[in-house]
């Protein structure tokens, strides 16, 4: 097999851990696998030279951002590489630039555009382990450019891809995705299998593990990506297309995000394109609206109610106070004490009454359900905050999520 | 003017530190010049990934050494790049690669073979300061090589000549070259001009301002060096050919090498060819030979006396004894109680008497001269270790260099 691991930070922190990093690439490596290696800078690293660059300006040149950021990432390359020779496994480090990664040139969240994986299929063929150094690569103008934040994830993924690799593992301090956040259910089940679509949805369950850019782009190239501790041999979770998950569970896990609140608007007056305008407006003041529900009153005027991101709820008002002065809205209210439980799973697909459990699951515990929305694999309510962990519990009980 | 700058590691050793450089920098492009400036990495850094290196392994591979030692230099030239932008001053920063810097393959203490100033070049003439990471190139596979101590002065000194550059200017935490040393001689003066050659001669004295690769190479490419201070704005002093400089001095300095050590052959077989087989031999075994005298004794033998550094006196022992087990010598003696003081000025080629007053002034003092050796701009004596101080003293006194 081929396989692409990639090892973040925390993995990297000190030499002892690159050590243990070097030990698991060679076992792979000695199981008869290829392997590339894609590495993040020792943690902390990039955080002190972004303040060395905040010591001398509060707006350094995204240029040299990058050419600043990307040292990290080339240290723990080459000790990685360094590491395994001396235990007698072949290996090269490589830049970005030299593993043939090519952005576009938004420097500090430059987007990859294509890999040329000549070098790296070159060093493999060879017998070598490949080291990448990861969140970075090269724009067109030959600059060396950074990928943003989860950078490293979407080296290993577009390597992976490039490569047609069979496995592309991420290894954190965390084992895998679970069924829930399990410091609010102690009882949530590590996840064995999760199709890409639930790991998007899910996304609040994964935050800490992988952003949805790498799942999206491991979707797109239809990457296996597998996610996993670093810290022990437990097996991780294995991120794939729906195609390849042959027991369809009907909930895969409960996703719970308190950062939302509630904007609604009353007495929105009734003529053609209003609604549009306002989500125009907003759009073009980037705020992120994430549920909408629209509904007319008794006195034939209509009422908006949508969610934002908490950050965004200010730039929200100033948008709706314009809305205010022009009298086209009457009345508005926001609440911050709200959040937003969702149940994910493929296998709702192909069953009715998963959403009408969850409803159900809620009246029991008398929760009132303020909002819903729902799509093909997901059902989604916003309740008061007070109630968030409950109705976790009681739904991920609801599904026998723990069995 | 086109100036080259410049800074090792201790000018940029904390964040205060690159401050100061891009005040200094800022001023000289203020006053109308055009900059380059080439920096090392921050003090003790390059240390700390050596050693990080050799946690894992005591014979890391070159290749990999370059990747991770070249880091260094890249925070070091993106930070005052950010700097000196911050300060309205428009800078870009480039690795060696991209400034053109073409090396042979010998990773760790490659050469440069080449630079291409197109893009240094290109920014200058948008008006930019270019700032370059030193020590480091690309060698012709396109891998990234480092160029051994003093490299960055290197780095420094080729771009100058490779821009033809009006003046090189190398910072460091001294603020000249002096007379002689003046922990020995407090009374020593700041030279302001000296000629490449006798700096060459001086080696000792400006060891820890300049390398001789570095002045060789300046020599080579007709580059003006000048080696100065951060910490002030004191004037430093400039290494430029011997035609710039109009009022000759008869002895710009004394050097003092205490790392000698005098090897003595007595009995040595009177036989075509012998010297040149001990010496052939020596070269061999990476000796190096300093003084050589050879002379006939009383018995028709001839007694050959060297000096050798301290560190190769071992294996120029082991040299001789294969030829004592062969009795193509009789006797062997070693003297590691010596030093070698060294009389420098271009003036000497003009002027006679300079050795005479040299060898006048030791015998007022008493002190034995073991051996003499002498070239165009030189006299140097082999004394006895404990009269060191005492010679340097007197000649620096004798040639009145403190005025």
């Amino acid at each position: 097999m081929l396989i692409v691991q990639k090892f973040g930070g925390t993995s990297v922190g000190d030499l002892e851990r690159i050590q243990n990093v070097a030990n698991r690439v060679s076992e792979t490596r000695k199981a008869g696998n290829e392997v590339v290696v894609v590495v993040s800078a020792m943690s902390g690293e990039t955080n002190k030279l972004v303040a060395y660059a905040e010591h001398f300006s509060s707006n350094p040149q995204k240029t040299e951002l990058d050419m600043l950021l990307s040292s990290g990432e080339r240290v723990t390359a080459s000790l990685l590489a360094i590491a395994l020779n001396e235990m007698g496994c072949k290996a090269v480090s490589m830049t970005g630039r030299k593993a043939g990664i090519i952005t576009d040139n938004l420097h500090t969240k430059a987007r990859i555009e294509e890999i040329n994986p000549i070098a790296m299929r070159n060093a493999l063929n060879e017998g070598q382990i490949v080291v990448v150094a990861g969140f970075q690569g090269v724009s067109a103008e030959g600059n060396v450019t950074t990928l943003g934040r989860g950078g490293s994830d979407l080296s290993a993924v577009a390597i992976a891809g490039a490569l047609q690799a069979d496995l592309c593992e991420i290894y954190t301090d965390v084992s895998g995705i679970f069924t829930t956040d399990p410091r609010i259910e102690p009882k949530a089940k590590k996840l064995n299998r999760i199709s890409y679509d639930e790991m998007l949805e899910l996304a609040s369950l994964g935050a800490k593990v992988l952003q949805n850019r790498s799942v999206e782009l491991a979707k797109k190239l239809n990457v296996n990506l597998v996610t996993r501790t670093s810290f022990s041999h437990e097996e991780g979770t294995l991120i794939t297309k729906e195609e390849n998950i042959m027991e369809k569970p009907l909930v895969s896990g409960i996703a719970l995000d308190k950062n939302q609140a509630r904007v609604s608007l009353r007495g929105v007056k009734d003529r053609p394109g209003i609604a549009s305008e306002i989500f125009n407006k907003l759009a073009n003041n980037n705020v992120n609206i994430d549920m909408i529900i629209q509904n007319v009153g008794h006195d034939g005027s209509t009422n908006i109610d949508f969610t934002v991101p908490k950050s965004d709820l200010n730039d929200a008002k100033n948008v709706v106070h314009a809305f205010l002065d022009s009298c086209d809205i009457k009345e508005e209210s926001y609440d911050e004490d709200i959040c937003k439980v969702s149940i994910v799973g493929v296998g709702m697909k192909s069953h009715t009454g998963v959403a009408a459990k969850a409803f159900s699951t809620m009246a029991a515990e008398n929760i009132n359900i303020h909002m819903i929305s729902t799509s093909e694999i997901k059902v989604s309510m916003v309740i008061a905050e007070k109630y968030a962990e409950l109705a976790v519990r009681s739904l991920h009980n609801a599904y026998r999520l723990d069995k």
